[in-house]
């Protein structure tokens, strides 16, 4: 685990944490080839309770396999490893805490008659399974808006009294919200400040767009300085979702965003595993390299 | 209790349960004459619940007594029987532990204006009957979608800390699924990897069919082995149910197209007691000789 | 207390219960003038909560008096008394005993708006009452079929581990359910077969009708005997409501179908406390003798 | 505190119940100028709430002031003070036990959606009050129906274990029930009866009107008597509502046909705090002489 | 902490509350410039929350820093510090109770689709931040009303019993309501009784306009005054919030009106941090001249 004065002045901004949620911060960001950068780049595998296991998976049939995303995200010289129950159960044995894992904890699937998730884990499972910190989602902006900070409140007080640091998924939708808006900035802008207020110890948005903005020709870099800025002055972790599958220019042109934000890196599926481990391999270094470079 | 190197196999894909539960999955692995082979037939009698006693046991009077199910599945040699709260009451002192017992712990039945199931026996309930596992369903797609899965976690869990194994009925349903829909190839893919990932010990559902597939000429046999490979990779055990009552040679296709495609068994009850016990005896042995064969 | 073969093999057929709850059914079937039968008339006084108090016991303004009620159910010598809380806290302290008693644990009124119950006494005041048993009712059939099933499993479970026996009233009842189908054939068969699942001790349901049903030239007795051969093929008790008020001949008719068909009783309200006290006992001793009689 | 055969008789209708609440019910018999005769003045002050301060202290400023209730229902004699929280939690201290309290412990307003109560104490902070009792409302007829009688059992049980009395307000509400019918004989009927089942010490009513009565030529005093005939032929304790503000004459009236009809006395707030505190001392007094006479 | 003859007769008004509690809210009305005066400047920053950060800091960047918020508080010699658990969680360990702080304990936004809040927070997390007090919001008039003031009654009863002072939003609001009329004298008057029967330490209220008011020509500072009055004839802490952003000299009359009506003081929040730092400063000592007049 490389630390370092950066990391360290990130972890200065935790003290209200107790030490084990400060360790787990600092486990994550000082792991991999990221290790120390205060960058980091977390491979999430809840698409098959999201969007199905073919939808997913069949492009990259060795993906259908838990082992396979585990080991690769070791192999890749990530920090972290984010999957539901089932997965880390599969897994977690054959890898014995070689790269930190985040439990998520509740999930949807595309078959749901309302925006909502259920809870499909516990704290005790996630301390059990030797992970690092809980993942949950909530949707401002849906009917069960309030509910889900609700669940986040007890389920994340407990994480942290047991040592478990905790990163929020925050995707405002609802009846209210266009698809479009969805990325709008001043949404993400306030999604990730809500967050920061509930109590994220890592905040998970969406990268804005420039939809609505009155200035669209600010750069996609000032935007993501000022979702960081929402966040409590830059106090706060916030890492960005790869979005939708695109090709890897328009990939690498986002990272470089991101990077030069000072937004603190990525939550990156499908355009990992929907294709080969080599090309895989490929991108999450070209990630890597723009992440660590000054 | 047969032990084989292929349930030992098996059962090393679950190292994250207690050996409580890893012992009850292998009792059941072990029972009867499919015992050793790693493939299960398990006999489930909550038809007189879910559709009434008269549409399920009329045909065949001796059924409307406990003890004909319960006797039948030790008979027939088979892995375990499943049964609501009250058949298990009556019987169980009768046999005690001839053959593993699933306490069914949740149900529905036609008067319902809902889709959804009420649990009507605790795991406490199941350890005084000397049960290895609880039975519980799940409807992905119905409004009850989020609750019951947070249901079947919280049960599972209690379940689990007390040593028993988990089947988890998996049965996708709602008003945006077509009644062929309900068993297209994708749905119950979904619907098997959903319950993978909600820590499942054993996973039941329908056979898939050719609905809607791209390639309608795949057989049957590699629609199953597909659900195989959604259930990680084969590290789960999957059975299937055996649908409703048709013609015996109909019936034994599916059975061999389970058995090649890797299947882990059936769940199969109106074919066995909609007829008489000689019938049902026969058609069991013949089911048991499929699963047998190389 | 009269205990004979008879009384002894129904407990039989109840060994999944402690010494407590079988003991409290053997107090019941050992009671009053049908003791030692296996038949037994249980008073259910819960009309006016039903009702309201005038449409109840206007016609026979003694029965204002929860005294009245216990008083009668003593000198008929009856099986039980059953009542809801406010009843049998007012009476119990003058009889101690004399006759069990049986707490009817959720209620509900002509004013409601929905088709649901509150619940509205508890185990433990069951208990400092000095109760056999308690009674609670569900709806199958009404949008809250799942969860008085739900109410159900917890409070009957609390009851039998505190040693209390449970009483099942199943009334199928709901939007799909015409009046007339309220009392049919296969809506009885199903409600009494899914009190069975539920794991009632003693199971009530109405008589059923020759509604819509394939042969309506069947009897009545052996309407009876199927509703008997759905609860567990004759393992659980089944008693059966007096229904509306009607003439006395009718009502003896039913009676002897009942007894002959093989019911194990009746749980009559209206019949007896809407006539004279006299008129009452001489009515109750009529049905104790078609009981009795071989 | 006078203690006389009469209200003795009437303790003795409560042997269900510990000593402790029984104390409490004899303290609220043994207050004031009708102490040992059997009938109470309660002097509720929940209007400020239910209707708003300015609609109920407006005419008499004086009674914004919560210790000028409090003085004035220790100065009149009457038997108890009933109020929400925040009341008793101001002027109890001024008093020390002067007078019997009863913390009314849920409340409506006239801006709510929906015909429910919100519950706003807790039997602890009755019991720091050093109450004798608690108040609840039920509204038999709305959508809450059920859930707000179970609100009831669960606080009355853990008051009762405590040694506090419960008061019910009865009021029968709802779409079902015209404004008329809301006192309705029948319906006040049914709602005393009600209470009575539920278990309640003090049943609080209105006044049953004539409305849609066979017999219109009944008098109040005979319909007073049947609302204590239907709380188990007069065991227990019913007082009613003073109603609506009206002329002292026709109030007079009732309070004679409330003392002849056997009633146990009124629970009367608008008709004391809108008027001056002299104006009040006198009526009460007025009405304290009926209920004095024999 | 400044103690005087004012506040210690303030503080008198509370002996229902422990000393844990009287002894955070004379910390209060010790605190600042305006200590010992009986009055209060609170301020409180949720706007991040219920508004969203740009809408509530753009206009004045340094707003974004947690710091910036809790420093302006004690530079400006105010009473207390409000806000939600996040940002106390990052600035309360640089200021170490220089400062009381109030954990605002509640929190809606604009995403929502119906009027309530979400609980964010839990009295632990107040006691570990050494908070002296916690708030919650409740809106009378919405389809929560109820939940929400049930939710408020267990929350303020563990916050009690940990010796924290409760200060209570009351906001009526919903269909019935029109924008105007939620400021109406009536409305305001009802909520801040409201809050008191509740038994909130301190309430908040928005100033009542004069809207429907039968006198319209009454000032603003007898309105105040009457809010005072219905608040237990003055024995609450009524505290006015500063409404939207106006101009300063429409500003400063409002606060000579709740001055000259005897309200406590103010909590505003747009008006500070809504200009800068020297602006804001400047502003306030305005404020808590007008307070400290005679």
């Amino acid at each position: 685990m490389k630390v370092t004065s950066t990391t360290k002045k990130i972890i200065s901004y935790y003290t209200h944490e107790n030490v084990g949620v400060r360790s787990n911060l600092m486990r994550m960001l000082g792991q991999g080839k990221l290790g120390g950068t205060g960058r980091m780049i977390i491979l999430p595998v809840d698409q098959g309770f999201e969007h199905g296991p073919d939808r997913s998976f069949a492009v990259n049939p060795p993906a259908y396999d838990p082992n396979y995303h585990h080991q690769l995200a070791i192999d890749a010289g990530l920090s972290a490893y984010a999957a539901p129950l089932g997965l880390l159960q599969t897994s977690s044995d054959s890898f014995h805490g070689q790269i930190p894992t985040i439990l998520k904890i509740n999930s949807s699937n595309t078959l749901a008659t309302s925006l909502d998730q259920a809870v499909t884990g516990s704290i005790d499972d996630a301390l059990k399974l030797g992970c690092a910190a809980i993942g949950f989602t909530i949707y401002p902006g849906s009917d069960h808006n309030f509910s889900l900070m609700e669940e986040y409140r007890e389920l994340s007080h407990e994480a942290k009294a047991k040592g478990l640091a905790v990163v929020l998924w925050a995707y405002a939708r609802g009846t209210n919200i266009s698809k479009k808006g969805e990325t709008a900035m001043n949404i993400i802008s306030y999604a990730a400040h809500m967050s920061a207020l509930l109590g994220a110890n890592i905040i998970k948005v969406k990268l804005p767009s420039d939809f609505l903005e009155e200035d669209p020709t600010k750069a996609l870099k000032e935007r993501v300085a000022h979702i960081k800025k929402v966040a409590f002055e830059g106090k706060r972790l916030v890492v960005f979702s790869g979005g939708d599958a695109k090709d890897d220019n328009a990939l690498m042109e986002e990272i470089k965003a991101i990077h030069l934000g000072g937004g603190n890196g990525s939550i990156i599926g499908r355009n990992c595993f929907q294709r080969t481990r080599e090309d895989s391999l490929t991108l999450l270094d070209q990630m890597i390299q723009i992440y660590k470079s000054k």
